[in-house]
């Protein structure tokens, strides 16, 4: 059988933090529907380590998390600008246009995933047209589909011209605790006038549990309601919570994304394939063509191809460096 | 601080069998979004258990579960008929009418939760009109929002009324364990002619999880990607599973819900205020005023008032016979 | 074959001075979409008979003119507050859910389709909760649906609630030139804080054609795009705003609306059966039991039975004081 | 003022034939909701025309007429596959999307607007992945948006490719006339098994006006219903079909459609700029640069720029041999 261990981030299971957190809290009754102390408590790191002021959510899937986002952002006539290969546009089966009652995605181009400064400006010069859905938000990725990191000055160009036109600002951060540990300051999602972000706990270690960060008051009208009404609000909520404690309070969130960072980097090193994209967090994107997929597949190792046309390398909390050693040898035979 | 504990099945933790089983299957690396062994594993468990031909998925909420269900079972200028109670008329703050895109919901009378097939047979020789939602689905809740269990009679009455209307058939089983251990029959599921199951993890004592067991072939069109589509599709659906095994294997997914009717019966002999809905399953329904209701408060419990007005004691897989016992007291002090 | 006449105020067909103005505005070459001249003069008229700072659409029934009224000041997962026997509840097939992605209606209490101000009070005081959708609107229908005006008073206490409580406000104006006709003062809906207003052309004797007056800014925000995005941005606008100017330059919108007023207080005059509702205006409502009704029907007349049970007669533009007479003397003789 | 007489052919007014019978049909009482005689006499002139056993009904807007086609015959997690540069894709405002709760358009590629048959194969033969919506049917356009026609051949292709793969078949003929007038065989369009058809009333010189043909029976469950969630059930339908009776007892519909094709020919004749695509309809693409399309709009001609970046010149049947000879005067003073 297949080996899945660089096929995602989310063939992993949790990492010990988050599981040990998650039977500690097992224990007693608590209010349902995210009212809990548990839910309260994982809240309050969760301000704190981003120092910001922000309504709390937990919810058990990134595509809810980002689609009922860019629903609060967006109207169901407007749209949501993005990179042209951001999950949200690629790879939620059109969950943003179900949660957004038909809003449109519009995608932007970019290197690996980062949207190119220029490509914005353009979009949001647009003249509005009753016969197009203008935009009403930007949506983020931090880190990548392709594995980049934004720098700072790259985010204020992006969220300056956001502010400025008056639209929303969505950050996905499925794998922000990747971007974290390659130098993304978090401290400054306040500062660049995010309104709503998730934070990804599943692909950083997690059972399956994303943060929905409400920054703007306008944002947070009724959440609990639209959460409800959209299918994503959990009664025994402390199972969502209890093991951002656990990440949280050890540090384990940030320090595992750097293990899974620099387990990219040592697959890197090893890769004989001309690799696509800047290794800045956990994934490794490589050319490769069918016929060396073919024959790393008969190995016993399965990658997927990626929207780029690239083989895609996912490390995690749970990579070990001997894995990488190995597939690395593999990868060097069939080379 | 109030005590919660009788407040509903779901402030309680999980169960250790769901715990055990779902730190036990916590390593290794496993394929995403439902094709993991784990996932199989479980949903061959509840096959064997219904004795079903059924495709099985694993939601985080039954709000989503729901919803999916009858989104799938009716069209948006179409209607599911439920008793007027029915927890996806009443409390599911519209998540049926926004995962059917305003399909609408055709509340029916009958006691203690339980569709009177009088009524169901009114509304099925109803003329359709294009100025109202006409009945694609029948939903049944068993056991009940107000803690009956239909016996198998009434429900061979109403789903045959269905069959023959040519409505599809949803069964809301939250608290399906409940009524298993109050004598429902299981393997009735499929000769019922059930389209869409949702059997219930989390009030039976499982952290958040739901199983959507999909019986007619028509309902599994593309069901991995409605799911994804409706934010879903559970990326570590290990997590959401593996519970399931623990539970089914052990038999504590009926054993425990045996328990916590056995303590609703208990309080129910305890109780001094006149109860409302027979004692079926997990729940005690009295009437109680606004000056008992406070009364008990001040004493340190609370309850909430439920939609027929009646005060609701619910309880769970960890009530325990002292704790029943002490309220029990404490009711009598306050009468 | 059944006389239609007093059936409803849509089976006539349209007044000669709309019919005259949309022969008239045919010629010539047009912007399409809303952009031309005939639909900029049409809103004139219309922003200048209600004194409002308005933007004005013209779209093709008045389903879709409320439900994406609704759609606009409620979100979906809240609710809009109706009269419970308003049409938007009880005949739309769903619409206002469809538009508004699920969002909910609760009706209201209240004679002869007014709303009971007592009422409204107690639904804007309820706590919110996530599992209810709470009311971002009051929509209120003058004339109502059984023919009944509010008064000032009245809706000055009613509206005055929903700006207190800061719900939006929608006018259901679908039969409004009759309101007009029996006295209500069409300047008002701007001091009365009205955020969306429709004017209903189609029942007062118009082609089919309903003008959407977006009197809030909030309410504006790409509303070209909004009808587009919902089906209803008409290309040939002209078509829908052209019997405007014939309606409004003659005077003959509220002029003919008192023609069909006095035609059901002839009828009403000439009634041998209970009258339920008061005749304010252009609909009798009596009661008659099944037997009465089909004696009506088999002497060549009919009329619908309406959701409180009453026999619903309406009188149009179209009404002649014969045709009453006529059916008068029927009603006498079957009574 | 710019002429806009070649801006579009939703420029022009209705045709005396039309207006004629809209007029001749306003007097007596009908029946409403499309329940009455006129509407049926319309349906029964399009089905002979047509050859079809088809439910007809008449709504006010291609885009609402299109989206609902859609949203019947593909599930929200479905997609619909059309040309990339069809209408449904581009310039509907997400209406589509909205009326499919986030349905999603996959664009195909191909010539002046027609489907390429090998890229349709390739994407009926991708397999299905939860990931992403699988098309659940193909939307063809005749004549196509850039005034090409499909052979009898390609349609034979293309639908025979749709009904092997099991995916559903909609023609949106909003020039359906054109197509007709330039030899499509509107009797084939049973033969090859169109599930929904949407026949344009409008830009063939009708007031808004679509009829909606659905000839499968699957197609037909509850429409009345549907149309009116979405919106489009009119109550005074008699002006939505009056036209077409108007239209096709006199032959004008197709005859008319010829006229403003011969224009078109005769436009072309007299093109300075080179035509992008072949002019077998109403329209001539053709590039010109910025700088020739100012120097067009100063002579006091507007015309839109398309989504290919051709300069689109649409003629109807209300162009003028004269109109079309002076513009192709200027034309030549400003190539």
């Amino acid at each position: 059988m297949a080996r899945y261990d660089f096929a995602s981030d989310n063939v992993a299971g949790a990492m010990p933090e988050a599981l040990d957190a998650l039977v500690r809290f097992n224990g007693g009754f608590e209010a349902g529907y995210g009212a809990d102390g548990v839910s309260a408590r994982a809240a309050d790191l969760i301000r704190g380590l981003l120092n910001v002021d922000a309504e709390v959510w937990f919810v058990a899937s990134g595509t809810a998390a980002n689609a009922l986002a860019l629903g609060t952002l967006a109207a169901p006539h407007e749209a949501v600008l993005s990179h042209q290969h951001a999950h949200i546009a690629m790879d939620e089966t059109g969950a943003p246009g179900f949660f957004g009652s038909g809003l449109g995605i519009t995608g932007l181009p970019g290197a690996s995933g980062l949207i190119d400064p220029a490509a914005l400006a353009d979009a949001l010069t647009r003249p509005d047209t009753p016969h197009g859905q203008a935009p009403a938000a930007l949506s983020l990725t931090q880190a990548s589909e392709f594995g980049a990191v934004y720098g700072g000055d790259a985010l204020m160009d992006l969220t300056g011209q956001a502010r400025a036109a008056g639209v929303g600002l969505h950050l996905d951060g499925a794998r922000l605790a990747n971007a974290a540990a390659a130098g993304f300051d978090l401290t400054s999602v306040s500062r660049l006038g995010i309104d709503i972000a998730v934070m990804g706990g599943t692909k950083a270690g997690a059972p399956p549990t994303e943060a929905l960060l409400l920054l703007s008051q306008s944002a947070r009208r009724r959440f609990g309601a639209r959460l409800k009404h959209g299918g994503q609000l959990i009664s025994k909520a402390r199972f969502l919570s209890a093991p951002w404690i656990g990440m949280l309070e050890t540090g384990a969130w940030i320090r595992r994304a750097g293990h899974a960072n620099a387990m990219a980097k040592r697959l890197a090193a090893l890769m004989p394939f001309p690799i696509a994209h800047p290794v800045q967090a956990s994934g490794v994107f490589v050319d490769m063509d069918d016929q060396a997929l073919a024959r790393l597949n008969q190995a016993g190792w399965f990658v997927y191809r990626f929207v780029d046309g690239t083989a895609r390398f996912m490390c995690s909390w749970a990579t070990t460096p001997e894995a990488v050693d190995e597939l690395g040898a593999v990868l060097k035979s069939i080379a």
